[in-house]
């Protein structure tokens, strides 16, 4: 069983930007930072429910179709669900749509409590508040012997990394300067010592690095 | 005329880590930041005076070879040229030893009043204390038409990237965390986007991005 992050950043780190509103939930310049990966074939198939199969099948893709493979749980924090947009609304169930792309346990870290919300595509979110360590035996237990992922965001990545519990990060590098926002590699010092890394660059200019334990 | 900038960072944007004194100018984790540039043929013969021939071949060497490639005069910050080091020496000719590898006029920016220095191999620093703007109408008249180098430290560089008043800037990536220090990409968002971005990552590991103009 493998622990893995998968996650955008900028040339400077930012892996959530400012901005974020109800309708755009992720900030204004988050579609710059993801745009690489939206453009592949598995993000508009799987994400965006695009059966067309167009869609970037170079480096991007292998990373995006990566994504996927092999999670048999995901451990997301409240604004990855959507909690930070409607905090209110006891029936939000998310803006993942009706085919959240999980198609897997997700257990999202929150100190609200809600009953747990199934979708028929295998998609089951799960509320808890709990510490990472106990929230990932949880995740472990769920995933069966299969990876658990850190969906994000920053901060809860950055605590799972700090906590020493990952053996996978995977950062796709948008070579834009954001200059505000979420900075993903804060108070993580030499935490790449553990790590043997490895780099190559996409089509798209995209730098993809990755550290494994 | 070109005005270029050389300068090797951290995955976290760190372009001068913290720590420096006069033993250890360049800080605690200096040595990391720039292993891979440091082990180049070029670094070895032109700034060390290591007349083996020995030192790498590949990427890195490539870029090396292209720092000193066609700079008519260089721009320098005071830290650069070691006024913090020993400010109240007023003997003191930088830490660049009898060879400084520069080999063109530099023009140092600083404050303190200080007579021209002359080295038999075609260095010369002048001290000058005034705006990013001046110094570089000064700079390109010493150059001569060949380009001029903004040689560093971070804040320094970040303030000619702040004013556009640069033409290209590679940065060399160390995939390192190194948390403090001072950080180059701050204060400079969207900055990339009057440039034309590459990037390739060498032997060492080291993710060589240029943006160009």
């Amino acid at each position: 069983m493998t622990v893995r992050i998968d996650l955008n950043i900028s040339l400077d780190g930012v892996a959530m930007p400012v901005g974020q509103t109800a309708e755009n939930p992720m900030g204004e310049h988050w579609s710059r930072l993801v745009a690489a990966y939206v453009a592949t074939r598995t993000f508009r198939e799987r994400v965006l429910h695009d059966a067309t199969g167009e869609g970037t099948a170079g480096v991007d893709e292998r990373y995006a179709a990566g994504y996927f493979e092999g999670v048999g749980a995901e451990i997301m924090g409240a604004g990855m669900f959507g909690f930070h947009a409607y905090p209110d609304d006891p029936d939000w169930r998310g803006w993942w749509g009706d085919e959240p792309p999980f198609r897997a346990p997700v257990l999202v870290l929150t100190h609200r409590e809600r009953a747990p919300i199934e979708f028929a595509n295998g998609t089951r979110f799960e509320f808890l508040a709990v510490s990472p360590r106990v929230a990932l035996e949880r995740a472990s237990e769920l995933a069966g012997g299969a990876d658990v992922r850190i969906g994000g965001g920053a901060s809860l990545a950055r605590d799972f990394l700090a906590a020493g519990l990952v053996d996978r990060l995977h950062v796709a590098i948008a070579p834009i300067v954001l200059g505000r926002g979420v900075r993903l590699w804060d108070d993580l010092r030499e935490f790449e010592s553990d790590f043997a890394i490895t780099s190559e660059v996409a089509e798209s200019g995209v730098i993809h690095v990755t550290f494994t334990r």
